[in-house]
């Protein structure tokens, strides 16, 4: 306690937040890739410490972010849908919604000591203008609000705009070119030069910042630059991880060259699972763990992560702990000295005790897995209980999607939703992190297991206030059709009339 | 060329194989082990070389440890069975046969230059007298000839014996304990200091030295010593792990002290894929790789690999190259300056140009996958064929013997011995590591890839004659009723009559 004065008493650091896009635990050689793409995170890992048991808050795109930025699950910040049951939502075009003005933003709360905020890359927090990042506490933005699916046909749907602060300065597939026959796109480098021109600048000014480098070139469409394509053993999936390594191995060296690595915080993570039901073209690996991406199996969920400040965490460590992208907002609050908000329940955790001095937290945090506002299942110290488990539906595995290609476990992987509230299947995942073999119900394992887990999840169901739903309704009137700025580049679209209908969200 | 000259001419370097009994390839933290146990693993790869690419020469014990000292596939050497179509074999104490007298095993050769050579513990290459190590090439032995199965009723079965040299000294669960219950047994710290023994002995008579290093505490019964039981993330196999982590690093940390380090080649891996059926607290991961022990997926036959020689090896070096277990017998002759044997084909190739100067090899060495004597796979480069799929009987699954828990990928982890000969899958595996999105037969990545891999396939059958199986004959007049030096002891036991049968390899 007395040594964390020592943070709070000298200048804040700097925060860099690095979130990949769908990139797996397993893309990493450090979490065991064969392809050996990433020599400057495995340096990073090497200088810094691994996260081996750590985790997004939800398995897709929209609801992690939103949750890595307020600090709380997607059911307590509204960023989930309750059209069905156990459902996954995010924020395509057709999105009415977005992040509700009740959340308080994490660069909101760094404003208070002086921070500029920076977000490049992907936002996924809603695409109206009410949503968009300098509404919401960033100061700056180079990126686009949605995912870069595309090409579209302007008369029936827009395509995304790339957007510089507060105006769109092109659109994806226009001004800004992704070859999906070829991969090649050249965004990963505008979002390196971006990273790079913000840290030169605040460096220049002697204010601290927050970047939130956000990149998607591991997303499908996949894509990479010219001179990565064809450079790793796995084809253009592999290229895209080269050239994500390639920059922030560039990053790195750039704070070193500012002389400014022991006042930078660094944490490296992904927002989900590998989404594996692309095919290996198109996606990553999970390593040794069960299903990706939309799931809420440790595939889904488990993501790679890496802490880096020299002088401050220890080089080459390792810690076990049970941790989430929701404990970035209480532990970048700490780094500031900023206290966190008093008026919310957050659902992470300061772990400056973990990273800097290598302690275990005195509480054995809990991880919950949502899908909509239903728990799915819960970790506990090395157990997880499934409460409920579903893969994706019957209608959708026969017409040939699969989130758990070549991984089939009978009872575990099913494709009704199958409920166990009554007798969860309970996983020890040190001996068994593939999912594969439940737990005895007549062992004294599982039953310990269970009354431990049970009384978490009581505490955490009675406690609970779920916030309105922000992902139920969708128009087509929403759709990127003019942007502000698209007048200056005679690039704005009409817009049908508005004619709203709940969003089908199938899985 | 002129670089290897160097090596020749200078004292020959003393030569460690540590080989792993079913670990699997993830089962290292550098290879994507969560519970990350292996710290001196892992810093022997950042100090050396890692191989993405290894391969063991079959999918279980015997035969691979007979390919490793003969640098021969088991259907040259003839370590197979012709019992069944496609049928693992290998040496339980009923095994009449054993390695051929028309073998030339390591140590024989490396006698020419003055080795001297020890191995410490499984040999597994027949336990009747004349197949034993110390009449097999090896100066001494400390270690048992079987699995360290049991405990066995020794009027029906005798416990198998450990030998010091040439004599017995104990039996497993006698004078040496494996307690099942618990998994506590000593043996590991035995076979650490045997090996420190002759290092230091060999050391003292500046003799050069070939340490065959070969503990068994990840094959079932999984095994650690009291103070590894219970430290790991993940039960017993996991700290089985980490005692042969630490015992590698205290081996590694002796040949620092004794200032040989840049006189020793040290090479580690394991003998087949971990034994995925035997479940999760007594077997380890195999990482994103298919099924495991037993089987000609990666899952049985990708194993983990690290080169170690300070001032010879690139620190934290990786190599793509495809490489085998075979391959240790030409590059350790090549590193002792002694002509492989000119008269029989040899599987392996001389690695050194890989290992000491990062050269990629002129040819493209094609990896093979056998079960018995039939050709299952091959892998050429990222491409990998089956010829004939097979995971296990459907009598023998039906009855819970799963060979891939959790993954069951249609058409390829087949329960019946499938042939596609004609039209074989064909996986790339940069992009598909675990085998699960067989190519297309109408692409012309398939095409090319086939052309390719069939004249390779071609040229190997042409040219190979299979040896004379060793595996088929069964008796239990052969078991280890009475070893060399049992009435020193009073352990003789008392044999029945000879009854040889056919054994019955079910897989
Ligand atoms: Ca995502
Ligand atoms: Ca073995």
């Amino acid at each position: 306690i007395c040594s964390s004065l020592k943070v709070k008493a000298s200048n804040p650091p700097n925060i860099i937040i690095m979130l990949m896009d769908d990139m797996g635990w397993g893309d990493l050689g450090v979490f065991g890739q064969p392809s050996k793409e990433t020599p400057n995170l495995d340096a990073m890992a090497a200088q810094g410490m691994l996260l081996p048991n750590f985790y997004t808050a939800n398995p897709l795109c929209s609801p992690s972010r939103a949750a890595l930025l307020t600090g709380r699950l997607p059911v307590r910040n509204g960023f989930y849908t309750t059209n069905g049951h156990a459902r996954n939502a995010y924020t395509p075009q057709e999105i009415v919604g977005g992040i509700s003005k009740d959340e308080i933003l994490l660069p909101q709360l760094l404003k208070k000591r002086g921070y500029i905020s920076k977000i490049v890359g992907k936002w996924h927090l809603g695409h109206r203008p009410q949503y968009l990042p300098l509404r919401n506490g960033f100061d700056q933005w180079f990126g686009a609000p949605n995912c870069h699916f595309g090409p579209y046909n302007s008369s029936v749907r827009p395509n995304i705009p790339v957007y510089n602060n507060t105006e769109m300065v092109g659109r994806y597939y226009e001004e800004f070119k992704i070859n999906k026959k070829t991969g090649e796109s050249n965004l990963t480098q505008i979002y390196l030069q971006e990273a790079f021109d913000f840290i030169l600048e605040q460096h220049a000014s002697q204010q601290p910042f927050f970047l939130y480098w956000a990149p998607d070139a591991t997303h499908a469409p996949v894509y990479a630059s010219k001179s990565f394509l064809g450079q790793s053993q796995r084809g253009r999936y592999g290229d895209a991880v080269m050239e994500l390594d390639d920059s922030i191995g560039r990053i790195l060296s750039l704070l070193r060259s500012l002389h400014i690595e022991n006042d930078t915080f660094v944490f490296f993570t992904s927002d989900n699972g590998a989404a594996v039901m692309s095919g290996p073209n198109e996606s990553g690996s999970n390593g040794p763990f069960l299903c990706g991406k939309e799931t809420t199996f440790e595939g889904g969920m488990r993501e790679p992560a890496i802490v880096w400040w020299p002088g401050h965490i220890k080089e080459g460590s390792v810690s076990y702990e049970l941790a989430s992208v929701m404990d970035l907002y209480p532990t970048s609050l700490a780094l500031a000295g900023i206290s966190p908000p008093d008026d919310r329940t957050l659902d992470g955790l300061d772990l400056t005790p973990v990273l800097l001095w290598g302690r275990q937290l005195d509480k054995l945090m809990p991880i919950f897995f949502y899908r909509g506002n239903e728990l799915m299942a819960v970790r506990l110290g090395q157990y997880k209980a499934h409460y409920w488990t579903w893969s994706n539906s019957w209608e959708e595995f026969k017409a040939g999607i699969n989130f758990c290609p070549g991984q089939e476990v009978p009872g575990v992987t099913t494709h009704n939703q199958t409920e166990h509230t009554m007798q969860p299947l309970i996983f020890h995942l040190g001996r068994d992190p593939g999912e594969k073999f439940p737990l005895s119900v007549l062992s004294n394992e599982y039953q310990d297991a269970l009354g431990r887990i049970s009384s978490v999840v009581e505490q955490h169901q009675k406690s609970l206030v779920p916030a309105a739903p922000q992902l139920n309704m969708c128009d087509l009137a929403v759709m990127n059709w003019a942007p502000e700025g698209c007048e200056k580049l005679g690039k704005c679209l009409k817009a049908p009339k508005s004619e709203p209908w709940k969003c089908d969200w199938p899985h």
